[in-house]
């Protein structure tokens, strides 16, 4: 199936206009008209060729919210006219044990990634900044009705992201939760966390973004260059997830949990990061990591966004746009997350 | 209350007879006559100074088995001739949130340890090497009636130690459990989870000690010079305890944790341990802390072991083989505690 799309043709090109062949559904493959892609940070990871090698042509994209078009004969779950989203996988092997435990993104054998991932037939997996993409009817979402879908797309990676550790640690009233970074990850784990009753401390390099974060749902916003905020803090939370890539000094967060707290990393450093043992061994500390979330769970996320009518923030642009947000990721420069308008992709 | 001891006069200076003064006891103090006090390598490190500054004379021992001789008026817990320990805590605020929680060793206001600690009459505490002590009755423990007093004392720091951690990360049957060093803290960890009902597992430096590993309760035993022992127990085990001090490499270990599984460090390294993310995002796995044990976690402790006759596996000495034995416990001669006998002590 003729399918439109924009491509890196190197890890150093721009993106760029491409033409390629999508599979013919199979039984369980659900064709998808996408509307919406977001763009995440990872994206420009990979296209850049900055976590290890890939093949190229490389479409990224793995939020992705769309109209059903077609189904095969076995599909049951999705038909025709469907609002369906598809996150960061599309397959795995559906039978080792985090398989079975609904958390395919750590499938033994390796998760099916939405793109630039070897597919069980042997091709490579392309992504969502493209007319239509080919998914297995069980890694296909549903998207809430109520919600405008742009603004819900973002929710297949940077929702999951946050609410799998938030749910999973268990966020919730009584708890005192802080999102370290107030980025697209950062803004969706104070909505988040908020919906779940906690009491949302936003901690940023600076106050620049308080006000959006009191509006998003955050009672407290602290800034980070301040010294005075690790004082004040100390011994405070509950639960802290650090959705900052940058290589902060773990222990000194560490220090903000209160006894049985817990810091979940959902950021990856470029470095390793040095902890010192009385940070975790004091308190009873746990420092944890967290990757998305399974199939279950993302549909379990959609369905409660949808019910608390929580969307990302978000800037919307055309394809011709894709290469200038990419520098604007890169700077922070966004408020909080880019949309591409498929509409807009040219055959 | 004229007291003997085996006192550090210096940081440098071998531990020496020592003649000094207990308080008399107040309505609520027991007075113990010390039969047994286990040699814990924190004593090393504290008497030597290898842990920040400390008041000398100092003597050491938190492993304390004996009788009470005597009691305050307001003492309900305990009567004279009960048989009695002490561990590593003889006090605490008692009204933060930590002690609400049955937390003491993480009191806010700083727990009080049973030696070189300042005491709420602002006086030093003074260990368990020595005739008697006076101890608060809510922190004096019942050592179980069927175990030898001599060989139940080191439960009251390597037994907790070991114990609270397994128990708090649910160690029981299904799981499968590593001990990372045997030891005298990774000894007691293999009995005790054994105990418990988990699959044990000794990952050790070599297999010199695999013999006595499978005594204790291990069914599998591995040598960590062995590189295959990292590739073939890889996503291996829900709960790693790691009670090894030097520093290793935990990113290899937390490799070798399943999905949602948790290592657990009870050792202090000297310096801070690089960890890399993707270690802990991958199969959201934990590493978290763990510090002795509350006092009511460490009586339901002895009283676990009392009902599955778990003791330590013990060298009885004399008080004047205590330099000698120091000496052993740096170069890991001993299997696997040394328990000073008081009635060696000479006045």
């Amino acid at each position: 199936m003729k399918t439109f799309g924009y491509a890196a043709h190197s890890g150093k090109a721009p993106l760029a206009p491409y033409t390629f062949e999508r599979r013919e559904p199979r039984a369980n493959d659900v064709v998808i008209e996408i509307k919406y892609c977001g763009i995440c940070h990872s994206d420009i990871h990979t296209v850049r060729d900055e976590w290890g090698a890939k093949t190229y042509p490389l479409i990224p994209g793995h939020e992705i919210a769309g109209v059903v078009t077609r189904v095969g004969a076995g599909v049951s779950k999705h038909k025709i006219g469907d609002v369906v989203g598809v996150g960061c996988l599309v397959d795995s092997c559906r039978e080792c044990s985090p398989c079975k435990d609904h958390l395919e993104q750590f499938c033994e054998k390796g998760m099916i990634g939405t793109y630039g991932s070897t597919d069980k037939d042997g091709t490579m997996t392309q992504g969502g900044y493209s007319s239509q993409i080919v998914v297995d009817q069980d890694f296909v979402l549903k998207m809430p009705k109520n919600l405008p879908l742009d603004a819900a797309a973002p929710l297949l990676c940077a929702g999951i992201t946050l609410y799998s550790p938030l749910n999973h640690w268990k966020a919730g009233p009584g708890k005192k939760v802080a999102i370290i970074g107030m980025g697209g990850l950062g803004h969706m784990g104070v909505k988040i966390a908020a919906a779940l009753g906690a009491e949302v401390t936003v901690l940023s390099q600076s106050l620049s973004k308080q006000e959006d974060g009191k509006r998003l749902g955050a009672k407290h916003f602290y800034a980070t260059s301040d010294k005075e905020t690790f004082k004040k803090l100390g011994g405070h939370f509950d639960l802290i997830i650090n959705t900052v890539s940058a290589n902060l000094d773990w222990n000194q967060y560490l220090g903000l949990l209160k006894h049985d707290g817990t810091m979940v990393v959902v950021g990856i450093p470029e470095k390793e990061v040095p902890v010192n043992a009385f940070s975790i061994v004091m308190g009873r500390r746990s420092l944890a990591g967290s990757l998305i979330g399974g199939i279950k769970e993302t549909q379990e996320m959609l369905d409660f966004c949808g019910k608390h009518n929580i969307t990302c923030d978000i800037e919307l642009i055309p394809v011709s746009k894709i290469n200038e947000a990419y520098e604007r990721v890169i700077k922070s420069d966004v408020r909080y997350r880019f949309v591409i308008d498929m509409k807009t992709l040219q055959a």
